[in-house]
């Protein structure tokens, strides 16, 4: 089974991050590919720029589906992931989603803990997306800042685990999701210093991969997710384009076929 | 006071017909800019199709903002418009939101009736961006096809009047929204077969962007649509790479101004 | 175009300066004609209050709506609101469902911010009947009270101030409605000491009656605010009488129709 | 113990029916007494109409609640509750809310049924009013008109019991309401016809009012329902204006009282 | 008439202080019968022991609802209430859902104080289950622990006084339930000391109860609480398994039957 | 790996259904341990029966934990869930949950089809448990009875299909969820027959369990899955009694601690 990762930053060092985390929850069958940004922004933090991202990601998927079993899209926020799902036929899963669904079975009630107050505006629309505002206790922010995206999660580690803490004691939390690509890793390990479970965004995401990749849904042919009809496009990337109209070259992925055929 | 329409779509006639159906919806002393999409679909009718426009709409913006006093995205579905209200500092509109806002005045719920089923995922997405989906009573689509986009709501207004019947009769609605671009000028030349007031998107959209713009509200430097602070960025357009990297010629609204300065 | 203000409290001195408050969003071609409760409360400033205000504002509007396009409801809280758009044929507007729907398109979530604790579970209701209680982040009341209502936007402006401040930083609202008929103006003269965009109730609604009337809506002649059949009734005012009996003296404001007639 | 039972409409024999309906439900210690409203309307069916009605039953209760422990406000839809629970000391109970109160303790959704389509609009909002509409599983209205409104429910019987049985299996209802104070006693009549238990409002209202005048429960002083301060009052009824003003003259309930005093 | 209570609780005191405080709620002609559990535990405080309380629960009603009129099941939290209901023929009332339904009648928000934190999440779930979480305030549990379950309510007296009104300061509640069946009784002790309503949940549930047996229901054929058909059973408790099974031995209630025979 | 799957029905020969099933989502390196109850009912189709399972699922776990990493509950509707997730240190995932948190990643909403009209309020509350209903479309039932439970899959197996597709047409389903234990194995089966993924319940929560495992969470010390105190016990099986007990032959799960201990 070959599982796709997305990282729609520019940022190399994350991607190399986050299949080291991946690791250890990959079952012995399944092979992990990343891919890295090459345009775009070093870090997605506002929805102006998730637009951005998200735009990009599409073309990303696009361009490299073919073989593989499953997407991972590596960013908390999960840009383009509705419009992901709604073009192409392998299933589509993204961080923030897979981390909340995953998050509902350890526990009555989420919190969200991040780097960056900036972050929080995102992180609450993708909690309205997956329809489960209501098993969201709060989205906890620190008050100051950082200064390296890469190393954040080291450099803030006290102030998160509090956080975490003040999430489980004021929030009412019952599970914490430690949310941000840059903070891949790091709920293994402070696992111990929290009193309830913890969720690594990434090792959720591609384990709900898996997971998918194993059941082998087929492609929605009807419903909000099937595949909009060709239309001519001007000015997108060759492999997005030529996806978008139905072009023989638009590339498939391992197998998938839409309306049993 | 000068009003920028933006049509994310690349059609200019459908353009030309937003301008005509507006004139009457115009305060003596405005002036309505309109610009029609360079690159892209020729029409937006799917989210991943949303997803495209979006970052295009952000590029029109930054490219066109000088001297405006307030922007309408003009494609129902709004593409790109809490992107570009927390990017940009004077006010935005966009047909759905402004639809829906002017609806609940004219009756307790209203219904959206449309012209293709492809669009209904897109428009649900739009009732549930406004937090509006308690009174939205229903989204009518036809079960038939239709030849020209551009002529639809001609080829069509039989069938549209229909559903717009069976909106109020079977749904219960109070009033309807006639949805879709290519429907724009369609209410006032059937408000008489229906026993319900009507609601135009691109006049409503229009009228409150008029309405903004002589409120002159101060742009946020808190809260989730304050402006976020500067990034590098590889790969986008001249004018949004710019105003992204808070670059001196990112161009500026006439006298727009943050942080009271 | 002419715009009728009902003041539904018993102060004349109020009525002017929703007058002069309203001047800058009036387009040129507008004409506001505004009127004072003849018997009631100087001011509303409860639910029982305003079960009284609503009658009254119905009577008020039956005796004063001939040669009118829009109506102007001037009390937040909207006394009488949704019964008068039942009743009668053109547009009508009030002050809090005006101050929110504007709101909508300056930041995701509003809060409101007024000058008396009495006024809460009156505003909370105003919050429900537009079914956006999901976008409100709070209604801020001061601890201390005031001495005169005709100046406590005064007497109370650093407080207000304060409040709007904390609406922004602890309640996370993203535009605040500064809300009750006495505060009418406040806005604009505090509009640079708070970080995100006010809005006048006033203001909002004078300009949304100016939208509703250019746009023209018919008067819905079925769904719930169909007006309704004929009705024999005893001891109401004589024009409120008249117009629920369907008498040929109950007047008619200029040019409304139903059903075509 | 007594009990005041209010109806806002002019129709002594719908009086005199609910209090026939009543008795059975009564507790050997309980009287009730029955007022009929002086002015107003035949039979309220609308929400302007119960918004004057809502100001008549203020003065009905200020002039009537001396030496009573509870109020039942006689007619479906509940007009002025929340201002009399505002305003007076003593427990108030109404209509609408009673009966979807006791439906929940029946079944997990109820339907309410009823006899004019007129009446939905206003019975929505009782229902919103409870915070109740997830268990609302629908609000059925007939067709066909109906002659004589104090014979319709044996004039509509069949119809009812019809439109009972489709509320139990097209919508799903587990418990249905005979909704409207004109269907009173229908439900005793006809339960044997339908396959869930019925709730009828006036008696669940009576019990409702027992239940409360047992529990004694003090009147607030604090929260939503504080009676608010003494205020001039201009052009209302004498006792409601005394109430209002807080004058010595204002009737006051059996051994209510506020404040612990 | 006859009322059976249920204490699914081993505590036999608790049982006798509730007969002591339904005593003055009970109508001149009213029996309660009241029943202690003989299995389980002694005082039930989460959710997994909920789920054996609820079993346990069906099986003394099955064991002894003849010749009774309705059941109170009594302990807030309300274990096997939706299964007794589905299951027998008689009204089955519960502690938390009768304190909740009454306290709507005297606020518009409520809460909840109890005794020990480790209610909180089973009350929840009582909240949730009236589909009323937008009607409640909040829950207040105590920071500090209690030496003795059938002394808390003396014990804690001065800490859930002021937990009542910081419910209202804090919370903004407009009446307070207070919860759990150890403090049974407490309400009326400590009623003068808040300024807001308090409800007793066995005083409201003993009400609820008569009022139901009073309206004489009849049980449901059909919907969500129709009886489910007969089933072979294994290692049941004979009465319930009688029940089940639909075996003549299964006891009837007082002259209840379903499908009109 | 090892998996311990629960079926709290006394049917073995759905077991061996559910195991064959299993198989292809099982990584290499996992094994399930089965197991049938030993006492309750054939088939658990109503509240009442799901309380009765509840506990014998607790009763079960408590006595075959040890050695195990995750559990499955395996009936659709998830008796005992929540208690189980309380009372246990090991990850424990139920059908109903998994299908739909599995659903939620392949369309936006989702419909659940099953064999028989009596379980739908059961379903209703497991959709209400996850706090999902907003992305239920649908749930689906047939009209006409079936002869056998363990062939119902075949002997529906047309009447299934039927329902799925009209869930996709009619209700607008996006992904469906053939629900039910007997159902087991169907989706696989009549995949090619349907336009939108099936999810297969048992699968889903095999392959959830298995996730759970591999993120290897800690046990909650804190929030509403902290395990309660002792206490006392009288009456329960012996493995429950002494894990309530906290007594030391309380079996424990493979490795699993709270308590960072």
């Amino acid at each position: 089974m070959r599982i796709l990762l997305i990282n729609p930053n520019t940022s190399a060092d994350m991607t190399a991050r986050m299949v080291a985390t991946a690791r250890p929850v990959l079952a012995p069958d399944v092979e992990l590919v990343a891919l890295t940004a090459a345009q775009g922004l070093p870090y997605i933090a506002s929805r102006a720029e998730a637009v951005v991202a998200g735009a990009l990601t599409l073309e990303m998927i696009a361009a490299h589906q073919e073989g593989m079993d499953a997407v991972v899209i590596a960013a908390f926020g999960d840009p383009g992931l509705i419009a992901a799902r709604e073009l192409f036929d392998l299933p589509v899963v993204a961080m923030a989603e897979a981390a909340m669904l995953t998050a509902c079975m350890l526990g009555p009630r989420f919190s969200i803990v991040t780097f960056s107050p900036a972050l929080t505006p995102w992180y609450e629309d993708a909690v309205a997306l997956t329809g489960m505002g209501a098993r969201c206790a709060s989205i906890r922010v620190p008050d100051v800042g950082f200064s390296s995206v890469s190393d954040v999660q080291h450099e803030m580690e006290a102030e998160l685990v509090e956080m975490t803490r003040r999430a489980v004691d004021e929030d009412r939390a019952d599970v914490v999701i430690l949310a941000g690509a840059p903070l891949t890793g790091l709920a293994q390990r402070v696992a111990d210093r929290v009193p309830v479970p913890l969720v690594d965004p990434l090792s959720a995401a591609v384990g709900q991969a898996q997971l998918l990749a194993r059941l082998k849904p087929r492609p929605a042919s009807a419903g909000r997710f099937a595949r909009p009809g060709p239309k001519p496009a001007t000015g997108l990337s060759p492999a997005l384009g030529a996806w978008i109209e139905h072009l023989p070259g638009g590339a498939r992925p391992n197998g998938a076929h839409r309306n049993g055929g």
